[in-house]
């Protein structure tokens, strides 16, 4: 049976760690403008409790082993386009995916490149839209990358800028005969929530009272985000893993967007309880967050290669694993895919 | 025969007329910062002989009788995201779509809004990749936007920053058996080239040499566009014609980016003369750079909004009409497709 099939993933692990202890000299304000009156050391010690982040890392991408010139679309995901360091102004024109078929060399005009803004699930979009150019038979081969440099865009005195962090992450998935049935992937669900919530993720001024009153930066309502994951992202996973056909005792690793660690256990644990499953197995969800922080589109690719490479202690891919991936962001949207490993 | 079919169209026409005259108290500056000797009035004049553009308008969306909810995707085409006035930092975050959706007061969670970036032939290639989803049995009915404000990314001391411009279009793509034979999207071609050709259009500092050194604007190798465009265009649109299964002598209306009135006449030139005709029918090709300039994404579903309602004259559509819509912009990137009109 024809499927899309990752054959191949990457990730940047950018160089500079961020330790959650340089952070303990800032300024900290509420988003009321309004000065935290905790120290700086007792805000970060509690940030880690939530988010599990140790560190996070500040601002390339590798490749399976095919020719770059059979690529028939290269889908980028990121939301502020690029941000030249010290600047405030993004720059998507070209877009972004056009500068890495440049820099990949690729002379054939017919590999389409194209940048995707859909918030944090924005590459794992992207492999939803690879896999429908592939069965609408408009590409073979697709490169999907998830790429940010939230460190750029981020408010100092905004406890909320310790959760975010740069990465990027890609896969090449192809579309062709699956080695074995159930291969690939084989099922996939999004949603999209345009009420109120278009503004739990958004752009805005600092909370300092006195900063510069046009620059703008990526603000969370945090509590707001955690109560729609956990109303919405378990039963978007269920419809996804019920149209694949398989049942929840098929499932072998879930791969969640790495956005705050006990949102992601709750997530996971809800999602069981749909199938009342009390406990989620021990192992289910490998985890990347304490070292790497919330690097929005690029969570899941990095944290896919890195576990494919065998980096995340714990966690190995075999042939035949069925895998969740699932994410969350600003939209606010929602998707999940399931996918046969090979 | 089930057919991507466009069932409705609408368009925002910006209030704010700026005519050429209102450029010629402007200090032009070379991209090499040396201020042009030439008076703007001369400078101006010149600009319109080559580009007929007269006016342009500076900075919304109509919709055809379907029910909003029952939209599956809503692909938003822009390049530099929302710039409030008087700031440089563009807003992506929420995507556009998101916010649009939000404004629509679509409630339906499988209503899936996503940004595109493709330089100016984001629309069409929006057009496409629903075109692809609906094949792929992932949607029915798309919302295709295309919506930009090259006003907030213009160098007023560059004569470029006269050919720019702000719109919105947009148009409603269904998929359902179509009103007869040869209606609807029939064929489809993109191509990209990102060797040299990535910079023609690119994000730059100012021409004018004491101008903040950190700000950029939209930029264009005016010459080096041309020729590309030139060179690939036509073939381009050939090929898509080719696989229509049409001949040149079915072409009802080609449905141009409105980039320059004298490249848009050549490329059509050129597209006829590959067929080995040497004039294109007169009235094959509806402008509007006239009095709307190039306002990127949005040149091509404006124009359809106005030849759909009557409102070019000597331009109306019927039943069974064979369209050809093509664009050329930042990537560089080129797509076309052919439509059978109903």
């Amino acid at each position: 049976m024809l499927r899309s099939v990752i054959t191949g993933t990457g990730c940047y692990i950018p160089e500079i760690v961020k330790k959650n202890s340089d952070f303990s000299g800032n300024e900290f304000y509420t988003e009321d403008g309004i000065a935290m009156d905790r120290p700086a050391t007792v805000i970060v010690e509690k940030f880690f409790k939530i988010t599990g982040i140790e560190e996070r890392r500040y601002a390339g991408a590798g490749l399976s082993g095919i020719d770059p010139e059979s690529i028939d679309q290269i889908i980028l995901a990121h939301n502020f386009g690029d941000v030249p360091i010290d600047t405030i102004q993004s720059d998507s024109v070209p877009a972004l995916a056009s500068r890495v078929k440049q820099q990949l060399g690729i002379s054939n005009p017919a590999c389409i490149p194209y940048d995707l803004i859909f918030g944090c699930p924005g590459w794992l979009q992207g492999l939803i839209q690879a896999d429908a150019f592939c069965k609408a038979g408009m590409a073979k081969t697709c490169l999907v990358i998830g790429t940010e440099t939230l460190s750029r865009v981020i408010d100092m005195h905004d406890r909320d800028s310790m959760i975010f962090s740069d990465g990027a992450g890609a896969c090449v998935l192809q579309y062709r005969e699956a080695a074995g049935e159930g291969l690939g992937i084989l099922s996939a669900n999004t949603r999209s929530d345009c009420g109120e919530e278009t503004c739990f993720i958004h752009f805005d001024k600092s909370n300092h009272p006195d900063a510069d009153g046009d620059a703008r930066y990526i603000k969370m309502k945090g509590r707001k985000v955690y109560e729609y994951a956990l109303t919405y992202v378990p039963a978007a996973m269920k419809e996804c893993l019920d149209k694949s056909g398989y049942s929840i005792g098929d499932v072998r690793s879930i791969f969640i967007h790495q956005a705050n660690e006990k949102m992601d256990e709750a997530i996971i644990k809800a999602f069981y309880k749909l199938y009342a499953v009390s406990d989620p197995p021990i192992d289910v969800m490998p985890m990347s967050i304490h070292w790497l922080g919330n690097s929005s589109v690029a969570t899941i690719p990095t944290l896919l290669d890195l576990v494919r490479k065998k980096k995340v202690q714990g966690h190995e891919l075999k042939k035949g694993d069925l895998l969740i991936f699932a994410s969350v962001g600003a939209g606010m949207n929602i998707n999940a895919v399931c996918y046969g490993y090979e």
